[in-house]
């Protein structure tokens, strides 16, 4: 089944302002999306803003994932660090396990675990990386990630429910692996339409050098990602939705 | 039953290092204890310390309790910070949380919930605080506290089950509350020895300025708490643990 | 001279992001006032955060104090910590001696020292506290504080140049002191105007229990603090300027 | 000029606790040093033990350095960090900035300037953020650093005072770079003195796989650095000192 054929789903990260400070309008996003992957304290997150955002997710129906980051606030998990791999299990053991409480406490199920920022990018690019942080996820667990990377491979080999991933706001090098960038720039939302069409029919992305880059789904199911801290956050999710209700529509979904 | 004919426990605060730094022995502590209380990665205690003070532990058959504390590493938990009630609950909800997972990995329940340090004081003195803390607790769960203070009234309001403790290495005031000290203080065995066993067989202390004090540990099970930072705690747990071995055999345990 | 005739200086705390996370729309509120007390990156602010704003303050010509706080970014330096006075002192010479640095960098000169939230309101109620914040401050620094207070006191047995302080948007006790709420909230524009005129003109206040309180700011040069952090701020500071133009226009500054 | 003609000196790492956290047996080490690198607060230290730090160093009139490191307290400085350039130099100005706060209060003069653990390698192994970190440091200061590498040639490009090290109780690659372990392992004593030895009379290493290296430090002057978490560290020190001490008074030194 073509990728355009399968219902669409969009995730965005959730919850991840810290302490007074705040990152995305939450409020105005959650009418729109399916999928809230909750930071979990490390990257972004702290346990007040988690209660809060768990019971903004339920009330809005959104199902709710763990969004696992480096133990870096200051630099938003977007700082490549190198841990052991040990220490990277364990932080996702204790991340999960964290959300998982606050989850019980509303009679909720945990839907999905997407690392977040340059630890995605790492599992990418590593294979023993992307291990590492599965081995924290428990058995069974649906996970998102890019499809034809590390992330699936070993997401296969822990026996995971493997989804694979779309981007409505983040660009693609070449070799199909994405730029994460520190601070997110503002999209023109021609492009973003541009984009996600292309991904979500197709299955490919134009990468910024040009190149148009096969996006290999298979037969995984699939969600689309927009992030909740770009400038203009709730029109790029706004455009993304109408594409994928038009592709649903079509699909009969 | 006078505590005296009652099964004593002995408890430790166990896996209070961080990174690179160390805090007590606890691979010598760990033969000679009942309950270790680890740390959640709040005032100690991080995700890979966790991981393996929770392998250690279930080495030795010592049972796991979660050791929640305040969100200062810096002042290891023992500098009072004022935080909402929300911000208490979840505070606990996310470190008994993370606690868990790592307990569920290893096949392990939970046996109990007992603060940490400055945060444990706070609940000793102030009902909503006390009630904040054990709201953020499983329902059901066996907690540890101060018999007689706010933390058995909000255990008891909150259906938890409540055990009784007493201290081998911590001085009680005379209105009966703990004097926490930032950093612990070497104790004369012969001291300790006179504390325990005074607290054991009488279930009253002598505070610092001479006064007798009733400990009101009623019909609650007990379990007497050593520390693993402070200096010479296995010399500190061994006399304890030879007095609890006495009275547990004087009473067919 | 009653302060309404003395010339009338604006200052706001600036620099208060945190890596990716933004607090308040510092360029809009630099060419508005007269000093910035910047972050030191122990309630918030990081080293670049500080490298930035320092270099912004520059290019408006806004003179630059340091604005140290206690070590809590989740807490935004606005939950009360019950540090040692050694603590305290360390404390500021680290903070202000790390501004420094920038400062040197740019060949400017420190302008004042003022401390932030809930440190501020300590050592209006705490004397040793007082004393300790001022320790560690440079000898004859101009240090900004609320005038009849502990932090005046102090202040003046350290030789330091104490500048006293009125407030444009945050509400007083009727003993004088300031409510310092966690997450400021918002102002209607026509009491922040009653607000100031009345400090300004009357160095009278009406508590939020509606007394009519005195501050005792006697022949000390005057500034009076906005924050960055009050929702629409750009327009309190903006009705602040008018009236402290005005007043300083009638009296030939 | 050999090295083995010139004056020799030892370094040692100092003021690593962090909180209740203890490092090192700084006291016991200072008798056998002659210059210590103070952490500053970012990879271990904070602002009370910079003070104790500075004036235990003051006491045994050893001269102090600052020993910036990356923001990661959980990972002592050890764990590779890619932080933008604008960061590290920012991260150092922070740092040594604080660290002079204390010195000015002492009267004492900032002796050098050692950046910490992987930032060390880091620079070794990039210009570019050699370069950065070096940008942080004020002008003409004395900088110690791995002679032949990008520290140097960094070093020499800002008109920095450039400082060659060897080490005692680290270990090296064959291309002369060090090999920095998360986590200090103890060394058999005369292997320390072999290696010592070799390296301050032949200006040589052998690598840990075999082959000989040449150390160029061509006619900068030198210090021998030791650690203080290296397990025995009093007695690496100790037999480091011997060696020092006898080509010193060879020398007439």
């Amino acid at each position: 089944m073509p990728p355009a054929r399968r219902r669409i789903f969009i995730n965005v990260d959730m919850g991840e302002g810290y302490g007074n400070f705040v990152c995305g309008p939450d409020q105005e996003l959650l009418p729109l999306i399916d999928h809230a992957n909750v930071a979990c304290g490390f990257h972004a997150g702290d346990p007040l803003v988690m209660a809060e955002t768990v019971s903004l997710c339920k009330s809005h129906g959104v199902k709710i994932g763990a969004h696992p980051g480096l133990p870096d606030i200051q630099g938003f998990g977007r700082r490549e660090m190198a841990l052991s791999l040990d220490e990277h299990t364990a932080n996702i053991v204790y991340q999960v396990g964290a959300l998982q409480a606050f989850l019980q406490r509303e009679n909720l199920e945990l839907h999905h675990v997407k690392p977040h920022g340059v630890l995605y990018g790492m599992m990418v690019r590593n294979l023993d990386i992307a291990r590492a942080v599965w081995a924290g996820v428990p058995r069974g667990m649906r996970v998102f990630g890019l499809a034809g990377t590390h992330m699936e491979t070993a997401a296969r080999e822990f026996g995971l429910d493997f989804w694979a991933e779309y981007y409505a706001d983040v660009k693609y090098r070449a070799d199909g692996t994405l730029i994460v960038d520190r601070k997110k720039q503002p999209w023109d939302l021609d492009d973003v339409r541009a984009h996600v069409r292309q991904q979500l029919e197709n299955s490919t992305v134009t990468a910024v050098t040009g190149e148009t880059v096969e996006l290999p789904v298979k037969e995984y199911p699939v969600s689309i990602c927009c992030h909740s801290d770009t400038p203009g956050c709730v029109d790029v999710v706004t455009v993304t939705r109408e594409i994928v209700a038009e592709i649903n529509a079509r699909n009969g979904y």
